[in-house]
């Protein structure tokens, strides 16, 4: 088999205007990072058109080391949705660099159902992780101007600072530090450190803000410490916001690139889901509402930790309205849930499977209580027997539940297009009943 | 009169295909950052021609609060040039985030002399100093990862390591700090510190690489520290220069944007004159003399310092000859260096500026001892006299010197053509003399 | 009123060899440190009588903001037991500078039930503690040469060393600390901190020492770290204990004073009983029962912290065994115990009282269990009326105990004369009955 | 031949009173630390008598690695003085515990010529080095405390406070430390470090004082740092002097003990002579002088260094008047300084020797500018031939000076009567002559 590299590499890009034509947006409105990826402008969108269109979340059971393939299940279903004819864009989070050096490895997919141009957008991509990590350390460094500062001093407490500086890299040393040594010229001492950019703040407003104004007020309502009388200090009584919205004036838009199969892909905004929200920005979400008829996005986690997220945050902040949920599942996860130890979930198991089989019920459960769908997609691998395949498929039709298998890696859009008809006819029926929990 | 951000937001700039035009180079051939700004693939340059280009060097006499302008002065020849005929490309460096914010400014020219769109240009520009701070990082946090790690250690003494992290951004609490604090899992404890992105040991290298490849090399040369048994480690023990060079792939390429008038401008690399070489990169340099007939660029601080790195670092490891130095001079700088009190140089005062001029004279002479021709240009205010003027050329006309007016922020190459047409006599009487000092 | 200091510059102070005569120990074996303080030889010890002889515990009811005085009542007691003719001795804890330079003040007894010379005491006494704190910082300096060395290197793991450094000073800002910074020739960086000298394991080791060469030996048993490869680290690796116990060869003596009756007083160590044992040295005890026929000693806190580290800890190791415990308390303690807010307690509030009752009884019913007999010492207040000190004399009444006003504060041992007397009762039936919880 | 530590262990020391006897100090005036050691109270000072006393100080050459024997040379002197019936007290320095752990050993003389007992004075000795530790320690947490209060604030800034911490300890990863972190209660983050208490500002106030008042101010006027309106703070701003001088209380006291030989020596204080005046207090000259009728002292270092402190900062300060000096010299280090290598010293090398003759006979200049009269001590070791002893007493004689040579190690003061007697001439003839050179 060739591996996800190999496959990107070999693949042959379209230019990014026929990507664009396809979403019918000309040329002239597209700011261009080189052939392959672009810039959209915020005018674009749509908004009551987004409140209403039909939106598909991705999300999974619990997750296992086993992995589960969410991103890979949401690119193979835009590649199928397509095929089968529907004018589908898939919105995505955009890659933490830190990751993507370390273990993990990026976030565009795999197999036959990938993102590109895959090198870009796991590395500097358009840059809107740089100056998220530029808008926040342009914030830090005011602070610590300020506590240097006898003229403009607002006489914060050093030691009550809370916001830290950012930086998108795995480098645990920076994570505490202290610092403003070495004497009077160089700031004033204290204890702080680094997160990676994906756990900013700055992160997490840019994936909930309408538009550059919103913004920049949310980046002045960050919290940053108390003065010695216990007062809080906002980064507007820095008047910060206005540099840092200027530092995200290109990234607040959403970028443009394209699948393997030559389907759009909207990819803005990376939150963690274990810190925030865990999911692509709300601009993104609408935009691919405003010029597809389809969209298919993902949250990060499972279902009851991101896709709650999704649903109790960004569905209500943005007004949105999911028609479906895709719950992403394995045989091997499920085996994990039922107690098979990892190295030989690979191993037909039918009794360790069926063990697994609650934790797939309970999150069926929950999608339920927020009035919308499921419909379960068993990502397959070549391991899984049949059999394994049948139990699951029975026990979701005990719940009433469908559950079809999909095989997104190894044949891209063509091994989805039975979960694309699934998933129509549930977006179809659906009478927009979603509803938050809160 | 307007300020340098109205006239910046005002001009009418023109696509970044007709300015590739002026150069002979295709569309197909541009990797373009919306509109107005585009990358140059490396393969153009053609190093034959650019050894024996028409370079002009715009230095400066001894730097001063009052200012000299060598940047807007660059851009202004170049646009005078242009006016005359000549097919001129000016040559710069890319400006640091830490100024821009700072008192400092942007370094994009002034008055009817910029290189647009200016405010780009100023923050995140096409990411290329993000990049390096990227992976001026990467090696840092691989660095502590190996202090941290037992498998792969090479026994590093953490009290030795020389290699800091890097922000672009004027952040004095960032210069001492203590890093690796809050137990095993977080690191080493030691002192380390942050530079400014523009004095990177990676901005050095990128600016003398001649290639993608070149910068690998130079990269894993880079000195880390001492291990235990005094044995050197460089980056190359860490195996980092892949990664390093992976997140510079587009930064290698320079960058290509206009003049107020319409005339090429590449920028690329940016580092500081104090601590490095204080020029544009050899690629830039090179890639200007393979595309057009003249290329003005500049160097910082005065020619003692600034252009003697040009010559005796760029153009030795380069193999540039230049043809020409611009001396920028103004009459108040002239004042000062004459000891006539900063308030006070705005004020005519013929004796002062007598006694200031010993300092234009000495660099004069430097300048000879390249075997490169100087022209003086009197970078010209409102409030200089006439008789002042005269003063100055009378004096260089003693020496042999021609000085000319030049009225560059006002009115751009217009003000410039007299200048323009005396340093196109000095380069076709120039026959290749240039010589290093060592 | 006097104050306490000024009782304590009033009082006539006996000649230390009278006091030692009363001990029958001649002038010979004093270590005198001038004419009121000497140090007694360890010599003089006998564990056989020590195990048999006259032990009295004071302790108190759970510690409130208002005070219960444990100290002062064991003077007082101490002074009224010699005045009805018992040869009694006092054995108390030394006092740590840190508290007496803070709000605490310190602890030598008040109003006339107090041990003298005061000042002495208060201070340095006679080094003891500066002895502990030179050998605490001796092992932490060897630690830190040996992180520094390379040919004696352990390897030990600098962020898990948990042995701190210790001053006798209240001085929060030592207590997170990072060290060895400053270049190689200054250490190795690491996190780490000051502990008051109280809180000191050689604090804790001094107390439980049968002699120097007890000492030496538990002082190399000292857990410092981990080496790398996770293995521990003990003093005896670093061989520190041989210079521990040298500096410690005068600490190890215990220290003989006088109370303000002229009665002798032995303290020594001083641990506190938050985190250690609370209670003065075994060494000390022993030496009081050795030389006298009662004696008297406290522990920190209230009965269920310290008296229970006393009775599992200290006289399980030692084969002490107490014939009496003297439970304190005071009208206003139980009242806040009773819920009367502190500025309210020292008013008549008979329901108060009452309701404060359960903890007396708590700790009653614990002292039982121990197999000792408890009598409760009122320890009168001007404020307090004959209806409150019935209720608890009524109280413990029920309960089978004797409850005693005394008033050693104001009136000295004469205010103790009627609970010495109920004391010697409770001491004359006790058979030895005392046993350990576990 | 026996070690120091052998010579001092089987040596039979005289009671404390004995030695006090011989200076007509009753028992009843000494504040005893055992049997051997005793503290003088300050009234014994007749400043008048110590003004004029014969007060002879030991200096040496410039300082090499082989070592001169100041102090040795000092407690051989005076044991030689008393042997031929001069009542002689030698006046020291206390040692620092730092350097009796490190390689340097104490400073108790050597041989047969130490003071006594030895093992005390060189650990805990009375306490003075644990007082003063204290006390320096104390104002370091009142200036933490106050940079922590709100409420009594001086409004330091913390950067300029250049009052550190002290131990007597050779602890060099305390050297450079960051305090005051863990949070908003643990103090104020800020740079410091630690002194070695020999260094302590309080060591050389000690050394300098009149008397407990004197100290009290001077402690007063210890300069801590800025304000953050660049106004001085003192000690006394924090109120600290009072509780710093009770501390002191009984550290003011001169320590008397004995040398091998049974006469008395006066110890007390000790600062180093690289940082501060590197000798005894001035109270214990002055009761050394008030109390016998020849007082030998010592200072740090070679004459050029510890002894011109001496001469214009204490004697001055004082009011003392030295009537000779004897210059310690060795063979060897004189060699050592004609340029022979340390390994070979100890051969016989005339030409080597007289190479060296410079050194010696410049400080004897130097000895002359003060108006006192030399005396050139020959440390005799077993090594050195007679024909080198011949050289230098023939070169001294040639400049009028008398060298004796001098066997007090080996022989204690019997080695050194003819030194003795030769010191007396010089004494006699003196004429009060003394004159600091500024």
């Amino acid at each position: 088999m060739p591996t996800d590299l190999d496959i990107a590499r070999q693949a042959k890009l379209r230019p990014i205007e026929e990507i664009a034509a396809q979403l019918n947006v000309p040329e002239s409105e597209l700011y261009k990072f080189g052939p392959y990826i672009a810039k959209l402008p915020l005018h674009l969108i749509d908004k009551e058109k987004a409140a209403n269109g039909n939106l598909i979340l991705v999300s999974a059971i619990s997750p296992t080391p086993a992995g589960e393939g969410k991103t890979t299940m949401s690119i193979g279903l835009t590649q199928g949705l397509n095929r089968i004819g529907k004018q589908t864009t898939v919105v995505l989070r955009e890659p933490s660099l830190g990751p993507v050096f370390g273990i993990k490895g990026g976030a565009t997919g795999g197999g036959y159902s990938q993102v590109l141009p895959m090198e870009d957008i796991n590395l500097h991509f358009t840059g809107d992780f740089a100056a998220i990590e530029k808008a926040h350390n342009l914030l830090a460094a005011l602070i610590d101007n300020n506590l240097q500062s006898k003229r403009r001093s607002l006489g914060i407490d050093p030691r009550t600072v809370l916001w830290k500086r950012a930086m998108d890299m795995n480098d645990r040393a920076l994570r505490h530090i202290v610092i403003g040594l070495g004497g009077t010229s160089s700031g004033v001492p204290r204890e702080t450190g680094f997160d990676i950019t994906a756990a900013s703040e700055i992160m997490a407003i840019l994936c909930l803000s309408e538009d550059l104004e919103d913004l920049k007020r949310r980046c002045g309502n960050i919290f940053v410490g108390f003065t010695y009388d216990k007062k809080p200090v906002f980064a507007r009584d820095l008047n910060a916001q206005g540099a840092m919205a200027a530092l995200m004036k290109h990234a607040i838009k959403p970028n443009l690139v394209q699948t393997l199969e030559g389907n759009p892909a909207i990819i803005h905004g990376g939150p963690f889901a274990n810190i925030a929200q865990g999911t692509n920005s709300i601009i993104a979400t609408r935009m691919g509402l405003s010029l597809s008829d389809y969209v298919v996005t993902e949250a990060g986690f499972g279902f009851d930790l991101g896709a709650e997220k999704f649903f109790d945050i960004k569905c209500v902040t943005a007004g949105l309205s999911p028609k479906a949920v895709v719950l992403v599942a394995t045989i091997r996860a499920l085996k994990y849930h039922g107690e098979v130890p990892l190295a030989e979930v690979q191993q037909p198991n039918p009794d360790g499977l069926r063990r697994g089989l609650p934790n797939l019920e309970k999150h069926l459960e929950n999608i339920r209580k927020f009035g919308v769908e499921p419909v379960v997609a068993i990502n397959r691998f070549t391991t899984d027997t049949d059999e394994e395949i049948e139990i699951v498929k029975a026990h979701c039709a005990e719940l009433g539940v469908k559950a079809v298998e999909a095989r997104v890696w190894a044949e891209g859009g063509k091994g989805a297009e039975e979960l694309a008809r699934t998933v129509v006819e549930v977006v179809e029926r659906a009478q927009g009943r979603f509803k938050p929990l809160y």
